[in-house]
């Protein structure tokens, strides 16, 4: 339903110069609090009423209808029952408004004649080129330049600042707002999203990303509505250096039906979402409090470029903290340097003799006796070669303590040398707790850095940022080099421009095709013809052939039933295992026959192909290697989307897989490779031969790349096993499904 | 260094009706900071101020020793010079004063002389029947009673209240105190323990567990230094429904290095910690906000036998925040079942027609104009017969609302319906923020249940209950059927009592060892001779001889040397798997012989043991089942430790095990085998048989009580692959080591 909002559209309809509320009533409550907060917080530019009774409205003056408005309105505030947004729309749209915000319920979330009413409202503004925020959300703060047209109570005081804020979910603003504000963090805007009919959160992100107040943007998403857009927005983000941050839910089922329930969205697989926010340079998640956080210290002004690596300096006054924040770290990849001989020597220079020099660093409860401990000891650590970021454990008072003079003197001192510190340097308190109205002061006063909330918070945000960094630093790489970038449309399920891959693959090549599975040896031929190696395979249509075959093939060998809609023949006693000899292949070609035919004689496991009756195929016998599974499926948010995982029968035990979006390069399977649980396994040892991996991702790049040639109707391309034993990679089974029909705008 | 303080000493400790300060100073803020803490918090017993310059102090009047105060003295609060401390105590002992703090630092923590110093002051305590709290801590807050012999400032205003805390950290008590106080968290005792020459950790929790005021305990643990008196007094504590919550450090690498410089304590393997604390029933954390919160929670009032299970039906005014809750519920194994039929007519009749009934429950934004909504709908949520616990989303205002009547009647009447729920009842806020100065008042005004601080961590929180509350009912049952609880003296390290396993097991019959490995096949022999199925296996000493072997077992066969200190056989080439034929098994035979004496000829690799040249053993090849781990391990604090985990080689690489302290069940081993992430596997599907899962747990139980009754000197003893093949269960190989000498204690 979404249309293009462009970036024209959303700066009128952020940055008005007057607004009218339509709908405006002293009965309810969203209207009352809209007109305060436009009131109270600062807009400078005129505010009409408008109800269709005229006279006055929260005490000011209403029109009747948004024509008898004297001056120009630049942004609609739409409060009227659902029926009636539409005409107040065209009314609006004759009368030169390009802006809604429509704050009425009673759309696509309902089903039924909320679908309509939603997708008549969405047409229109497309015919009228307007920017719709909404329906059923409550409006923005802009709180840069001090505009809120928002129907829920703001807290008081709203902090301006760097973060931009877009959710989709009107509920948890008022959290948020509370969270920023406890955590003395500023936004630039808040925008609640509603049903997204026109404008959508990829277009919000895409304003502030545009947007210079904002350094950083934080997200809560139940589902990404416009999946190549929002890729496209967060690929030029993540260039632009502005991080993007994302609480996602629908981890769960649970929280899949609940979505649903809530906005008529569909929530992708989280696996999915999860590869590709990473491919795509997007910090996720999963607390609200980490939201924020994260997002905060990505914004501040000490991380221009993010941080350099993930070698932490860490100064506390306190034994204790110090190991949990070694723990934490282990847990977020991030790595705890001995300190040079010259920053030790410097350290143990400062310190009481009962301290101990070590990273992270305890200063000892001697920093109460000499308050300048701590900051001295940080002063040391920052110039530290070794280090690529500095953490201080500090807390701001919380309220005025016995000496403030000399306490702010203290921190002012340390002010200092965090600006003048080489090295980027985070503040992170012992728990998360209130930056108190004290504090908030405190800070100001003495130009404290932001105190990012506790141990546990503030060591994720510091393990994000440092991925976010290389995230980034990975996509500049590429973008000089020229490759293309994943989710770009070559996999994706919408979209109209053919992508580079598609032009250059020979998707003509496969017949047309039913809805269905192909046969394994028929997927094992394509694979083949395409530079996938393949374990030899024969056909024998009797016991003595299948005897012969194995005797070319040589000992101990494979039987297998291939026949349609047997995808899992294990399942169906079709395989056999092992054979070491004639008799036992002879014994085998009976018991497969058999099975196969008992399968093929069950209509549930029988696909609607064309495919003939069951063949027997011989094989040899692999063993002594490592079994992968490299599989390609089309996810209905993302496209193609790769699988690769460890282990035959473990994949699924174990769940041990990476994903990659579609399309993908060898190098870049490589690391998925390394992600896995079981890598050491590939790596070698205890017996086993070490993999060639150059080779295991090059096999499993082809692969990839048949699948993306196949075109828009193949469902899933899946090698299970995809045999490794050193050099040798070999697809011992394979399988394709198609689908009846692309996806719109897939080739 | 501990010795038993016994509960009238710590009664004495933590209770005393007057208290010396010695060493008080004008010159020191730890001197003037704990008479202010006494002096201010509503101490009503005698403070004495000791200083061998008499005169005055503080304001007040200074003895020169001891022995110059007028009145008794329960309790010396001792801040002299580290070669002071002993004379102290010696006057102080000779004068009848049995409990003591000492803040003074070089002891133990220093190495060298401080470790001969807190020796002597140790064993004088200990004859002299002293208790003594530290040295190098900074002593404590009975806040139940107000006395606070403790040299840190505490944050005003102190809560009083049901959680017991004891810290192994001075630093961070001071960070826990606030966070307390922020969450409205009301503490019982506060005690921070320095290097427990004399009261440790174990000691002051078996004081909580039989203090009135403490309804739970937080622990935030470096290492537990009494193993076996902790595991008693954790065992006592789930008896008696007392949960302790414990964030122990050291689960990294750096944090195990940073605690010893820290407190000269050797962290444990940190596996063998979480193993210990889970079958003890204490509950794991691993951040600040969680330790407070979740025993903030335990401790509340609805609470009593802990909560019934792990489904919950939640009541929120937002549905994102419904979406984290399930998001955050599937992560902590908490369900979310479909209201029962009832309830959900009864929802339908008080929620707007466009709410959707579903649990999670969103009452949605309609809240805001019925504020009556969300208490009513938890009215209806609680009577729910299908769920559990009722969790319901809600914030105490921060500040005075405009209509501050009106909302706390609408607390109030939430107040009651919590009050009247059939099932306990949690608040969660939705982002953890301190409850304000504000909010605390209204909350008491409004009688309003503590509020768990944010989604994230209260979801943490109520997993945690869930699971506690489990493990007590399991102990309780344990206790009914007389079962031997783990971690008793079978397999400790220390103790001196001989367990009932101990006194039934034929040690004796192990004939006496050098240190060292004992060669696989000797090895395998104890086993079967002890009831564990062991492959076949037979000794070639010529490759006819091998060939011969082969013939009877039938082929294939493997072919291995088993040598002393050849534990790893794979890694020196000395194994040959799959031998399909006579030929094979000769071939094979000069290869393993050639590897095996290479490998002996490495002194490197060879153990000091009288166990002769290699020998060649010949054994079926097992194909097509799965293969287990189950080894004994002996931890330096907890004893002897059973570890089981899936695959071969992939045990190393994915590190899937599940530890059992020991002894333990066949059951329990049952329950260690789903526990593991490749649990599937044994089950069966995809051409893999199931395991008889019963006769594999019984298997591991007769290896495990094998190991017990082989004695102190058994270092470890491994099974590795133990091999499954649906019925069938066989030890493919197996390792004994012996160590030189059992540890103290154990037989």
């Amino acid at each position: 339903m979404s249309v293009d909002a462009g970036v024209t559209g959303l700066r009128a309809l952020f940055h008005p110069r007057s607004i009218a509320l339509v709908g405006a009533t002293d009965k309810s409550g969203w209207s009352r609090g809209t007109y305060d907060n436009l009131r109270s917080h600062g807009f400078g530019g005129d505010v009409y009423l408008v109800t269709h009774r005229g006279g006055r409205v929260h005490g000011a003056r209403a029109y009747s209808r948004l024509g008898d408005i004297p001056g120009p309105v630049d942004l609609a505030y739409v409060m009227v029952p659902p029926q009636a947004v539409l005409p107040v729309l065209r009314e609006g749209a004759d009368l030169g408004i390009q802006a809604y915000v429509v704050l009425t319920a009673g759309f696509a979330e309902i089903g039924g004649d909320g679908v309509r009413r939603e997708k008549e409202i969405a047409e229109f503004a497309l015919s009228r080129g307007l920017s719709i925020l909404g329906p059923n959300g409550n409006g923005y703060i802009n709180a840069t330049v001090g505009i809120m047209p928002y129907g829920l109570p703001i807290p008081v005081p709203l902090l301006r600042g760097p973060v931009g804020v877009v959710l989709q979910s009107g509920a948890l603003a008022s959290a948020v707002l509370t969270f920023t504000q406890a955590r003395n963090v500023g936004i630039s805007l808040l925008a609640s999203m509603g049903n997204e009919s026109v404008v959508s959160v990829a277009d919000v992100v895409e304003h502030l990303v545009d947007d210079p107040a904002t350094k950083a943007i934080a997200l809560f998403l139940e589902s990404v509505r416009q999946p190549e857009k929002f890729a496209r927005v967060a690929r030029r983000a993540l260039r632009a250096g502005k991080p993007i941050v994302a609480l996602k839910v629908g981890r769960s089922d649970h929280a899949r039906r609940t979505a649903e329930a809530h906005t008529g969205a569909l929530t992708g697989n989280d696996a999915v979402s999860d590869a590709v926010f990473r491919q795509l340079g997007v910090v996720r998640v999963r607390s609200l409090e980490d939201l924020i956080i994260t997002a905060a210290l990505l914004a501040q002004g000490p991380l221009p470029d993010g941080l350099r690596g993930p070698r932490l300096g860490v100064v506390t006054p306190s034994g204790g903290a110090s190991e949990i924040i070694a723990d934490r770290a282990q847990d977020e990849g991030l790595r705890l340097p001995a300190f040079a001989p010259e920053t030790a020597a410097a350290l143990a220079g400062i310190l009481p003799a009962f301290a101990t020099v070590a990273n992270p660093l305890d200063v000892t409860g001697y920093v109460l006796i000499d308050r300048t401990l701590l900051g001295r000891a940080l002063e040391i650590v920052a110039a530290d070669p070794g280090v690529d970021t500095v953490v201080l454990l500090s807390e701001l008072p919380r309220a005025e303590p016995a000496d403030p003079d000399a306490i702010r003197a203290v921190y002012a001192a340390t002010s200092g040398r965090v600006a003048a510190s080489p090295r980027p340097v985070v503040v992170v308190s012992n728990t998360l707790t209130d930056v108190t109205a004290y504090g908030r002061e405190f800070q100001a006063a003495t130009g404290y850095p932001c105190v990012t909330g506790g141990i546990e918070h503030g060591m994720h945000a510091i393990g994000a940022a440092v991925r976010w960094s290389q995230a980034r630093r990975d996509a500049l790489a590429r973008a000089a080099a020229g490759e293309q970038e994943p989710g770009s449309p070559a996999s994706g399920p919408g979209g109209s421009r053919p992508s580079r891959a598609l032009r250059a693959g020979p998707v003509a090549r496969v017949p047309a095709q039913p809805a269905g599975v192909w046969a394994e040896d028929r997927a094992a031929a394509l694979l083949a013809a395409r530079g996938v190696p393949v374990v030899p395979t024969r056909t024998a249509a009797s016991p003595a052939a299948a005897v012969h075959a194995a005797e070319v093939l040589g000992y101990p060998v494979v039987l297998k039933a291939v026949s349609p809609g047997a995808a899992h023949k294990s399942d169906i006693g079709a395989v056999r295992l092992a054979l070491p000899d004639a008799a036992a292949v002879r014994a085998a070609f009976q018991d497969v026959r058999a099975a196969a035919r008992r399968a093929t004689a069950d209509p549930a496991r029988v696909a609607g192909t064309a495919d003939g009756q069951p063949r027997i195929i011989v094989q040899p016998y692999r063993t002594g290697g490592i079994e992968l599974i490299a599989g390609v499926v089309r996810d209905p948010a993302w496209g193609l989307v790769l699988a690769v995982g460890l282990g035959g029968v473990w994949v699924e035990a174990l769940g041990d897989t990476a994903l990659r979006v579609l399309p993908t390069s060898a190098d870049e399977i490589g690391r998925a490779l390394g992600e896995l649980r079981g890598a050491a396994v590939l790596r070698g040892g205890h017996g086993t031969e070490p993999a060639d991996l150059g080779r295991v991702a090059d096999v499993i790049a082809r692969i990839a790349d048949l699948a993306i040639k196949l075109g828009g109707r193949l469902e899933s391309l899946e090698v299970n096993p995809l045999y490794v034993h050193g050099p040798q990679v070999e697809a011992l089974d394979a399988l394709i499904t198609w689908r009846a029909q692309a996806p719109a705008g897939v080739v």
